[in-house]
């Protein structure tokens, strides 16, 4: 790519590639990693329960991607703990951060500017990931162009995709919601990079590997130190992603309900979700619809909510008929 | 086997056995499983909020088989990725069935005569399948004939063992069912196809390859043609598995309570799937037993019952109790 | 160790240590862990609805270790069905601790004295599960010591660390707890040996293989009887635990909450854990709250509180206010 030569940058590009991650870059990525889990509501009371499950807890945090694609490899998915200096700087930190005495390391590493080099420093980690994921995909599947942009990604956002699994060790079970349902913004612009490197591993993007290394972190560093000094979380795929979304998976409204034929076949099969609705169709359930509603799946719990529920049962039935006709929206 | 010689079936059968599954059959089952996905409750709503999701969830649907086969044998469960033609394929099918404009498709789909083709074209994949795993398992696990018949079952069946997993990705949980609690239709004749391809491999049969696949694609073909026509979900196994169980498995009425000693042990331990019957013994738990029963798990929501539910709680005890004396016959 | 030579004990090592486990000791270990897993509560009415899902929950309970730890190791997790003489022992055995007529092998496995023989044979297979285990590690990851105390672990007290999984075959679902949150005795003492098989095989200990199974087969074969004379479920290590947890883990009072700023950021991941305080705060919402309560999962059902549920709303939002603040402590 001609700029890159014009501006000089080839040779930052090909110094930030020769970049090694170990100690520090790793450091940081360990460190962002467990006060993420930290911050985990009941993550501080699993601590003190059993300090065995928020260890590997931590380690799947810090070591998810890893493990998430060796087993999509069919590789030993144990490898990662047999890169013991690795582990054991995993280990120190999560210990430093989850029982240093007075609380030191996460009270000083929650300081916004340490916080935001640190963060800085563990996007820079995902590049590495990403990339390594590609090509080991690579050498297993010539031109499996999907197989390299879902190990990249694996590798990369790990953490996220097997997040419900990671909450089950913390005894945490919600499975309402996942990354494929809702995808957070790293586990976004983890995908968009291995679908990048993915086309320029396959040699479809008229730039060389340590040019998109280059390229890529600077736009994920720039693009978290930016969400996290506005403490905006929107994000800056958000118009693309809308234009997709309506140009391909738009429909007009009022298509919602699934033609007579399936409703009629598939009542016995009536999953969790659809239980509120048809409770609250019988006006007179006054209680029973209440409770069924705020125990059922696809609600999150809203403590305002719950507080409210039991004062008038006939109230509740209407928001919750409210809630429903925006849902079919 | 003189009566294939006999009936000219030999070659009928060699024919079937050079049949390519690619493309007409192996759209044949893309369609049908992204149909089957289709009419799942909720499917639709998760199709809208994020079509990724709902990808996966087909994918799924479709390579559930390959995926699962793969990991029980220690291979890239990825790999069905790598068949980017396929993959391209179901993906474009997925595509239409959710998204086409007008829906087309899927109304088309639905009716019935093509119905009819597509799952009867499907029902022949399902031999290959079996087939294909039990010859895979048999090149590394030679004698193993139990290895044999759950590799096949798991290749042929794949899509139902695993759905409590597909679900998840579409953030349903159903923990009290799954296809070993209550096997539908296609696992079971999964199962015995396993099964009869597992012995036939074996030369415990006193057929070839050929002829087999000849008899089971009939049989399966033939089957789910007449439990579309007649809209019957009753099993042809039925009588042979209700002799068997009751020459096999059954006991004597009382006897379904633990001994004494495991009842002690284990009040603590006391499971989801106990509460109901333990609620409704208390007469005068009357809105709690009722609601808490709603909720259970173990008794699929039938909604005439939930808009009853709550015009008498004494009715409604009743009547679980007769249920639950019914289960214990 | 001179002290073995002292004893003459290097003798008896070595005749342990040539042992046969099978067919004894492996018959022993699969009517054990049938037994256990009958003892479950609702695994007999699973037995009696599905015996197909009740198999298949025994063999996990059977070959738990042998599946997880081979998952662990991108080995066929498949492959202890390819042992088919184990395999058919094991389903004898599980046929006849479920459906023997008039329930005779499992009443008379029952009686004490032939319960702790097998209770103890079963503890002899551990150290060669645990062993084997270490030693299968060490081949592919030399100097790989957590990867060998791993997959120690888990060939050992495999049935146990996925215990969720095995129950969820039976439709039963309980994600508050696994065995990493609240490991018990056989986890930790598996754990322990896994320790210290792997110092030993890393030529850490001063003691050579055939000793160290003697004294950690001592070890747990008396421990075991033990606690099943003595009914004591109290653990050996709980001192050591004890001062272990308060050198290390332990905080000061009052620092269990986590900073503002992660319960600020994280209020819309409520788990599900919190879900009965939040809503027993509100002290009109009274079914409500008591049928949310009884749905929760973090609460363990108990039949007795359970039919007292609906007598007193007040007094139970009262007793449930209590628990949660006995937790809080």
């Amino acid at each position: 790519m001609d700029l890159f030569t014009y501006l000089n940058l080839n040779e930052l590009a090909l110094g930030l590639s020769n970049l090694q991650m170990f100690p520090f870059f790793d450091s940081a990525h360990y460190i962002v990693s467990v006060m993420a889990l930290r911050e985990q509501p009941g993550a501080l009371e699993v601590s003190r329960r059993s300090p065995l499950a928020c260890w590997f807890s931590s380690m799947l945090y810090c070591f998810g991607g890893a493990v998430l694609s060796s087993m999509m490899m069919a590789e030993p998915p144990i490898a990662p703990l047999s890169n013991s200096t690795n582990v054991l700087l995993a280990s120190f930190i999560w210990y430093l951060v989850f029982y240093c005495p007075q609380d030191l390391i996460y009270s000083s590493a929650t300081i916004l500017p340490l916080r935001l080099v640190l963060s800085g420093m563990k996007e820079v980690t995902r590049t590495w990931k990403v990339l390594g994921g590609v090509t080991q995909a690579q050498k297993k599947y010539k031109d499996g162009l999907l197989v390299m942009i879902a190990i990249g990604w694996a590798k990369g956002a790990g953490g996220g995709l097997i997040s419900n699994f990671e909450q089950l060790v913390r005894g945490v079970w919600k499975p309402e919601t996942n990354e494929l349902l809702k995808m957070s913004y790293p586990t976004k612009v983890t995908l968009i990079g291995a679908v990048l490197f993915a086309l320029q591993q396959s040699q479809y993007l008229p730039l060389q590997t340590h040019q998109l290394m280059l390229l890529y972190t600077v736009f994920i560093v720039l693009n978290k130190t930016r969400m996290m000094l506005l403490g905006s979380s929107s994000s800056p795929f958000a118009p693309v992603e809308a234009a997709l979304y309506h140009a391909l998976f738009a429909r007009p409204a009022g298509y919602c309900l699934a033609p007579k034929h399936a409703e009629t076949t598939s009542v016995k099969h009536q999953s969790a979700l659809s239980r509120p609705i048809s409770h609250s169709r019988g006006k007179d359930s006054l209680n029973g619809a209440a409770v069924a509603e705020s125990d059922s799946p696809d609600h999150s719990i809203d403590p305002k909510e719950g507080s409210s529920s039991a004062t008038n049962g006939k109230d509740q039935i209407k928001q919750k008929d409210q809630e429903c006709s925006k849902k079919c929206d």
